[in-house]
This record gives structure tokens, C-alpha cells and sequence, in this order.
């Protein structure tokens, strides 16, 4: 056990604002400034002052303890890169405005780092060659560089940050699914540890379709995610990432035939919906929008650049989500359907489009994928491609076969949990601190990483990613723990243990308390010592003490003369005690490691 | 103490090779890549591998603990820094292509910082407005960048390379001083930690001439640095900050006046010598080129853009050196005086040029300043400005008098020290891993840096300046401590205490080595592991221990089974001894901490 070094608030390089940064967006930024934990050095860019550093590097502590933990190896990859590699995958390209370009004297491209997959997989083949060397992961904690279009909330989308990134590599499936499970256990370790309230939520790992991919949030209103849980059980997804529970096929025998009727100026679901009520009452119950088959329209662009057409059915009582959508479908990128395309294909009449010529076997020839809810025997009204007519009755499986389904409807509050019975999803907002999903053999196809299988094969490694995102943690912690009056850390990421406050003036004071802080040193705890003589009154010293948000506060006032006793006060739940001079140590050190 | 992980080479993400790399021109350089320490990413850019990272952080660790230990405190600036600042100061441009400069998607212009001055003054512009905040020293640990025209030695001047650089703000010059020797008192500490062979020299510090500047060399031959050092003495200097020591005063009063005398053919020192031993020879000795007072015409080029020319005078028998000239006048920069210059002062001779014309007061008007051999008395063949005539027998301070003195004139082996009493200098090379200076106020006058004083008067602070090149340390220390065979790194910075290596092929070698491992972990003592099995041979792993340079190597082989021993060798001498099995962890632990 080391001595600590007691921090003074007499020469701390720090000075707390009494006023908010004009350019803070959320709570968090606004007290890490004025508590002197960052300062904003350009649009995104912060500087870590001494109290944010020491926050920042317990998180990387904690993040290098737990790495190191399950065998994971660090390294350190530079942030200046050359361009090679990254035209070797596309991603010079693919990044656009993103990264931060650059030349070189010689005018050789360089660029900063914004991930490093490129690096770890040339550097696993520069080195191994063999089955025998995997499985393998290593890691970097280290600064990267994006070129944000909105940088945001200071250090929580920062153009530069510090991240750790890992990437594991294995020879098949089956080491990568245990490679990922260890991060996936170490991540939990690392996040318990942190002391906050997070979320694992499932997420999609685009084109890599079936592997796993998992998200961890830190609940916060103010994030930029949204999510989606369970009210009953302990299921939680990226939006993104849901996927609706099917219903059952309803059996159909009974049905009506379809029939299509006429439903002038009834272009949206809202006219079509009271057309239906106002003509075709039903006696049960009126017609809603859940009682529609919408049709959008939208056109693919594969990575080849070749555009393809294609329909998207879904409840007319939906939308469709555009980011869902996409997160299906990555790389392919989704483009509106123009009235160009509609000209293309005279069969579609807006407004009215049907099954009728949906289909690629049917006349407009574009494929037609559905919502899962289109269930074979579920009953629809819907468009008859007609103007001013609409087709009712009309059952799925019987009448029309879509040719797939899709997950592109919105997803709502209430809408059953596709984990349990009975559940229903709510939505809430979060803060991403980490990512870990099977990247695959993206990259090491790309770069050509092989090795040698048992049987002297040539096979491609498989790989997983995986990242923290440490200088963003500083802040997603803060404003997961913040309070009123300032911010509020957790024990294992606070800049100290205590804060002790010297709040009074006469010597017996000063020298009381520079005895507790020293002793407190000795038992290796870590003090933050307000020692500001002269005319910083004990209010100031209180509000700073809230501000700054260290866990335990100690003061050292009035009641040692009286009564022999100091103060300490829980930041967090407010509560104040007051403790014998003589015990207060003992008393903090079993506060500290309980 | 907590129990370090075992670095097992069966797993460890490293691969020795056995040939040099192409590019490797000095033996760090080449022996870092072949123990797989570092791995080069682009030219001067390398990636750091688990064992340098190791290495790496050991030093960074050691600089920490001793600037935290002097009171001086981190923090962390961005490396991406916006124009502005440097623009204030004039760096943007006089960095000329020395730094990486790029835009952001706006067009905002930005650099990637090759040293934080701007960055630091204004932090503490920020923060601080009185005396009372002072002193102060910050500092950070933090990648740099310079876009070096010519990256060399790997790691030894890298264009991205770590650097530890603090600053200190104080109100006067004598808190500078004694802010400077706090820093120089934690260096001397560091670098003694470090455990190499380190010279502190003398340096200027340009234009804040008289301030105090040192660099801490590592002796290394291999080093871009020359100093020179006392033979007798403890002296040693940057060869740009000797300071000739003036000989005493000459009494002149017998001296034969001067006489010009006709010299036909001679305008080099060469000739001159020749001539005046064939036609003047003296009985007493041959006259050399030590005798002549050569003038050598420069132009000035001031920061204001303002040329001015200057002769310097100096014994024939040395050469300007221009490095010491320029090292002299910072930021003034030296250009050559050419035939145009020569054309505009018709009375300089070329080759003949002499005393006659130079100096503020005569003729030509052009400054004339001396070497500082040149004191009064001393007698002199110099040119007589007139084609193939000098003046023989010119004393100094009789028949002429220059404008001042100035530090121009090559440094040899075997100058007498400036320091002491029949020491002789002699130079040697060395390797710049830290130079402390007193920066003064240039940057604080150039960004208004300004506190109010006792008096509530505003006054500039003045700042000391102190850098480590830390990843430059890994280089600089291997450089120093190797040997034929591989890296041989002092204790402190090794990348594990121990090398382990099992050296049988049967189960009892493994499971004893396993034991010893897990004992020595137990006991806080870093193992490295060389638990292969299989074809790698005992050879080889000898090899691979060599190799990397771990101080001590243990080797459980046949000995185990014949005489229940292992063998300890010290790396650096060979040694080897047979240690019980027993009482192995027990001697290694007192080795490593002794």
C-alpha cells in the first residue's frame, strides 16, 4: 500500500465557476466544467484538468485491471496513420467527413485513427501464422480522433477521446462465441465496478447478420440512444435491434373472400380508416389503423452501387423507422422511391398500391417484404392498385405471399415483449459506453489474416470487437450520478475518498485537520484537503465540496472545540454524522473499503 | 503489493526474429524490432508491443512518481489543437514544415502538437490572476507530434513520440530559480532511477541568454547530440553553450609596432603560414594558423526582417562553427554574406580583410566581434586590407578595438575547460532525453499572462520550461545498456524482473518452472515465462532470453533432476550460479530488491 499524496485546495490547479459554460448542453458538461474537472481547448476537444484526469484514469484503471484480467494483452497502436491500410478495406472512402485527413511533408495521406481494426489485423499477421497462436486478444487504451458533424455535451461526443478498443481473433465460430463470452464477463466486471446504473441491450451488428452483438447503455435522459425494455422481465434491445414477436397463424377457413370496394379520396390510413367506419361499419368494433396493410416504398443501393426497388408492408397504424430499417439492411443504404421510380412502374398507384402487384413474381416484379406481424390467416384491408379503391378482406397466405419479412416498423411503448409473456416494452434513453459484437471475417478477409488449421490449411480468422469508451464514461458516469447541486461520484471513480474541509479559522482547526488528512494518507486513503486560509468562508468551502462531488466530506469546525467531534457527510444521501476527533480515522477507513 | 500477472511466452503477442530489419540503422533500433518490442506502423510512426509498452510505462511510472513527488501536478492537453494560439505566438508559421497541420470539415485550421507552450500559458491564463496561485508547475504525459524531415533510429526521433513536458509560472525571477532547481533536483532523481549512464551539459538557452539551461544526455555513440566534457574536471556542455574561458591580459609595452608587410598570393590561412615561415620565420617557434586573426563576414537576418552584416574575428586556425554562431544569436538566423554584399563594401579585400576597416567606427561601418581569445595584448598577422599585404605584429586594444565578443569559433579536443585548471575538453556524443530551461517570458508576454502582484500591480509571469522524451528514453536506455548478443535493460525499467525458462522436455521441468512462477508472482517479483513446449528447443529459448534483455534469467533444466538446482545467470555479466530449488524464490527476491 502506497502513501497517497494528500491533494491541498490552496494550490490544486483547479478554480470552480459559479456560472454555467454558455455552450453546455446537459448537466454533465455544465458541472465538469464548473467544477474544474475539463476545459474546452477547441469545438470538441477538451483539456483534462488534474481532478478529471484523476477520474479518467480510474476508469482506465479499473478498464486495464479487468482486460489484463481475462488474459486480454496491451499494446499501443499509434493515432497517426497511413492511408494504405484503409484503402485496403474502403474506409478512406467509406468514412467521408468523419476522419481527419492529412499530409505529410513528402505529401504522403495520413489520417487520425477514429478505430484501429485495420492495425490489429495487419499486426496479428505480421506476427502469427499458426492455429497454435490463437486464440488471441489484445488491447489499446488510446486516443481517437472523429470529426464529428455535431460534436456534443462536452466530453460525451468529443472529436477526440480516449477509448480502449480490443479485438479478439479466433480460428472458427466456436473460439470466437468463447473469446466474445469473456469479454462479454469482463465487461459486466468493468461496469459493476465503475458503480452506475447501466443497461446490456441487445444490438444489430449490420451486414454480420446472426452474430451476436450487445450494447452497454448507462441510463440517462439525456443520451443520444434509444431503447427499448421489458416492464416484466429483463429484456432490453436497441431499437434497433428488436424483433417482434410473430403472432400465430390464425386459421382462415371462415374468412370471406376478398373483395375490393370503392374508397374515393382515401390516399392516407387516417381517410381510409374513417371511410371504413363511415361505410363499412363493423359491428364489434370500429376499424383502425392496425386494421390496414401500408405499403412503402423505398429504393436499396448495394454496396456495387446497383439500385434495386423494393415494397415494405407493414400494420397501417406504423411507420416505417428509418434507422431499423437501415440497421437490417447495412451496408445496403436506403434512398426515398422518387416520382421518377413511380413513372418507372405504372402498375404502382400511390396511395392505393396492393399486394396485387407486389411481389417478384408478380406484375411490378419488386420484392415485397413484410412486417413479422403479416402472419399467414391475419386479415387485411388494403390497396386494390386502383384510385379510390381498397381491397378488404384480404388474407395473408391465401390472397398474396409476401417474399420475406423485414423489421422496419416502428417500434411503441406497449408493443409486446418479444422475450415473455405478457411484458410489453417501454422506451428509454442511454448513453453507449460499450460495444462488443462478432465482427466476423470482415476484416481479415480484407487484409488477408490466414493461418495454418490442425491439418496445415490455410483458414481465415474470425474476429470480435470490442469497445469502452473511456473519456465518454468520465462524463456518462457524472450525469448517471449527478445531483442538484453538483456531481456525485461513485466510490471507485471519485478524484478522491474524502474531502476534508478545514471550516474554521483559529490554528486548533487547521492543525486538526492536517493531522486527520496526513493519517488518513498513512491508511492510504486519498484526501482532498480544503486547506484555503484567509477569506474563503466555510459556505464557499461547502459548495465547493458539492460541486466537486467526492463521496465522504469530513469538516473539521465549531463541534471540535465543543465537543471534541468532526462532521462527515454523505454527498450523496445528505446525511451528516458527527464523530469523535480521536476515531474519525478508523471510522473513515472502514467507510471507505466497506 | 499486489500479485502481477505471469507473462507467458506461449501466449505472449510477440515473435523474436532472427534477422535485422532492413531499415534498423543503429543497434536499439534494430534489436527493439527483433525482441518484438516495437513494430513500425509508417516512417518514424511505430506501434508499441506488449514488452515495449511494459518498458515504456515503467519510465513514464518513474517521471510520475518524481514530478508528483516535487508538488508538480498533471494534467492532459489534447494533441489536436486549434490554430489560433499558435498563431498569437507566431509558431504557426515559423514551424515551417516541422508540424502536421490539417483542416476539419469546416475548413478550421488545426495542428497536431509538437510542443504545448500556448496551450499551458493559456490554461493558467484561464485560471489563475494573482501571486497568490503561484508558484505553480503543471504537467502532462502525452503523445506529440513533428513531421521530422528526416525520421531516424526508430523510436529514437520518431515523428509520434511520447513526451513528458511541464511547465513552471512564477511571479519573479527568483521563484523561476527556484522552480527550476525543484525540476532539476526531480530529474536528477529520475534519471538516476532510470539506471543508465546519463551526463547533464551546460546548454543555451538562444535568445533568453544568461538563464539557466542544461540537457540531460544519455552517453551514447550513436547520439545526434555532441558535447564536450572536462578530462580533469566534472564540466560537460552542449558544444553550443562553451564559453571559451579569455586568457589573461598581455602586456604590450615592449611590442614592435605594427608594419604591414607585402604577402603575395596568400588569402588563405594555409598560404599565410607558409609565407610567413619562408620570408618572417621567428627563432623561437614556426608560426601556425594560431598566430593570424582571420575575419569572416556574415549577414544577420533579425526577426523584423532586417539584414545586418557583421565581421567575425577569430584565431586562423579555427573555423566558425555554425551551430555555436546561431546557438549564439536566437533568433537572429545567419546567411552567408555573398559577392553582392562584398560588392556594396568596396573596402573589404577579399582574403585580406583586417581590423583596419572593421567595427562600428571605421571605415566599412560593419559591427566586429571577436573571439574571446582575442584579449588585450595579445599580437596578431592579419589582413591589411589591401590584395596580398598583412599586418604583422597588431596588438589588441592598441591597434584596434572590436565591438564585443562572441562564442563563434569551433570547440576541439583538447581546448582548455572553461571550469577548471589544466583540464582539457573533450567531446563526445550523446542522446538529448531531457533539457530544463528557463523560458522566461516570452510566452506569457506574447499571450498576457499577467497576476496581480502583492502591490495589486499587474505583473507578466515568467515560466521554466522542462521536458523527458519518454518513448525516446526506451531507445536511449537500450542504446546504452546493450550488448552484442541483445537488450540488457537496468532493473527499473525492465519489462519483468525474472526470466523463466524451462529448459526439459519432461513434466517435472514444467511443473517445478510452474511452481517457481507462481512463488515469485506471490511475492510482487514480475515473471516472464518461458513455458513453451514442443520443438522449441533450450537454444532457442536462450536465445530469445538473451535477446530480450530481462536482467535476470533463471533456467530450470537438467540440473533440477541431477542435483535439485536451477540456474540463476545475471544477464549483463554471464554469471551463472546454482541455486537450490528450494531457495530459489527466496534469492530472487532478494536479488530483484535489493
Amino acid at each position: 500500500m502506497s502513501t497517497p499524496r494528500i491533494l491541498r485546495m490552496s494550490s490544486l490547479f483547479v478554480r470552480t465557476l459559479r456560472d454555467d459554460p454558455a455552450d453546455a448542453e446537459v448537466p454533465s458538461h455544465r458541472l465538469l466544467v464548473r467544477a474544474g474537472y475539463i476545459r474546452r481547448a477547441a469545438p470538441g476537444i477538451y483539456t483534462w484538468l488534474p481532478l478529471g484526469l484523476k477520474v479518467l484514469r480510474k476508469i482506465e484503471a479499473i478498464v486495464r485491471d479487468e482486460m489484463d484480467g481475462m488474459g486480454a494483452q496491451e499494446l499501443s497502436f499509434p493515432a497517426l496513420l497511413p492511408r494504405e491500410p484503409y484503402d485496403a478495406t474502403g474506409r478512406w472512402t467509406e468514412y467521408g467527413d468523419n476522419i481527419f485527413r492529412l499530409k505529410d511533408r513528402k505529401g504522403g495521406d495520413y489520417l487520425l485513427g477514429p478505430t484501429h481494426e485495420e492495425m490489429f489485423t495487419l499486426t496479428v499477421k505480421d506476427l502469427y501464422s499458426s492455429y497454435k497462436d490463437l486464440p488471441l486478444s489484445i488491447y489499446q487504451i488510446q486516443t481517437k480522433y472523429r470529426d464529428e458533424a455535431r460534436p456534443r455535451a462536452g466530453i460525451l461526443r468529443g472529436r477526440e477521446f480516449t477509448m480502449k478498443d480490443s479485438y479478439s481473433f479466433d480460428v472458427d465460430d466456436a473460439g470466437l462465441d468463447e473469446s466474445y463470452q469473456k469479454h462479454r464477463d469482463a465487461y459486466v466486471r468493468i461496469f459493476d465496478r465503475l458503480g452506475f446504473d447501466y443497461v446490456i441491450v441487445k444490438a444489430t451488428s449490420g451486414a454480420m447478420g446472426g452474430s451476436r452483438s450487445e450494447e452497454f447503455l448507462a441510463k440517462a435522459a439525456v443520451g443520444e440512444d434509444t431503447y427499448v425494455r421489458c416492464t416484466t422481465c429483463d429484456y432490453a434491445a436497441n431499437v434497433e435491434a428488436v424483433q417482434v414477436r410473430p403472432p400465430s397463424p390464425v386459421a382462415y377457413d371462415d374468412a370471406p373472400a376478398a373483395h375490393a370496394e370503392q374508397t374515393p379520396d382515401t390516399p392516407t390510413i387516417q381517410t381510409l380508416v374513417d371511410h371504413l367506419n363511415a361505410s363499412y361499419p363493423r359491428p364489434d368494433r370500429a376499424w383502425t389503423g392496425a386494421d390496414t396493410l401500408k405499403n412503402v416504398l423505398v429504393m436499396l443501393k448495394h454496396p456495387d452501387g446497383t439500385r434495386e426497388p423494393v415494397a415494405i408492408g407493414l400494420p397501417g397504424d406504423r411507420e416505417v423507422d428509418q434507422k431499423r430499417l437501415e440497421g437490417q439492411l447495412e451496408p445496403i443504404e436506403v434512398e426515398p422511391f422518387d416520382e421518377t421510380e413511380f413513372r418507372k412502374h405504372p402498375s404502382l398507384v400511390k396511395g392505393y398500391i396492393g399486394p396485387g402487384v407486389l411481389g417478384e413474381k408478380n406484375e411490378s416484379g419488386i420484392r415485397y417484404l413484410v412486417d413479422p406481424r403479416i402472419v399467414e390467416g391475419t386479415r387485411w384491408v388494403t390497396g386494390a392498385d386502383a384510385p379510390g379503391s381498397h381491397v378488404l378482406d384480404l388474407v395473408a397466405g391465401r390472397d398474396f405471399t409476401p417474399d420475406g419479412t423485414i423489421e422496419a416498423a416502428e417500434v411503441r411503448d406497449g408493443d409486446p415483449c418479444p422475450n415473455c409473456d405478457g411484458g410489453v416494452l417501454e422506451t428509454a434513453r442511454g448513453i453507449e459506453m460499450g460495444h462488443i459484437f462478432q465482427l466476423g471475417r470482415k476484416y481479415a478477409d480484407a487484409l488477408d489474416l490466414r493461418v495454418l488449421d490442425e491439418n496445415g490449411k490455410l483458414v481465415t480468422v474470425t474476429m470480435g470487437s470490442y469497445g469502452i469508451g473511456c473519456s465518454r464514461a468520465v462524463a456518462a458516469i457524472a450525469e448517471g450520478t449527478l445531483d442538484e447541486v453538483g456531481l456525485c461520484w461513485p466510490r471507485n471513480v471519485a478524484p478522491a475518498d474524502v474531502h476534508l474541509v478545514a471550516a474554521g479559522k483559529d490554528e486548533a482547526t487547521f492543525a486538526a485537520a492536517e493531522r486527520i488528512a496526513h493519517e488518513l494518507a498513512g491508511q492510504g486513503i486519498e484526501v482532498l484537503y480544503d486547506d484555503r486560509a484567509g477569506r474563503i468562508s466555510p459556505g464557499v468551502k461547502f459548495k465547493d465540496a458539492e460541486l466537486i462531488g467526492v463521496p465522504t466530506v469530513v469538516v473539521v469546525g465549531k463541534s471540535l472545540a465543543e465537543s471534541h467531534t468532526v462532521e462527515v457527510r454523505d454527498r450523496r444521501s445528505g446525511e451528516r454524522e458527527d464523530v469523535s476527533a480521536d476515531h474519525v480515522v478508523d471510522h473513515l477507513v472502514r467507510l471507505v473499503r466497506h
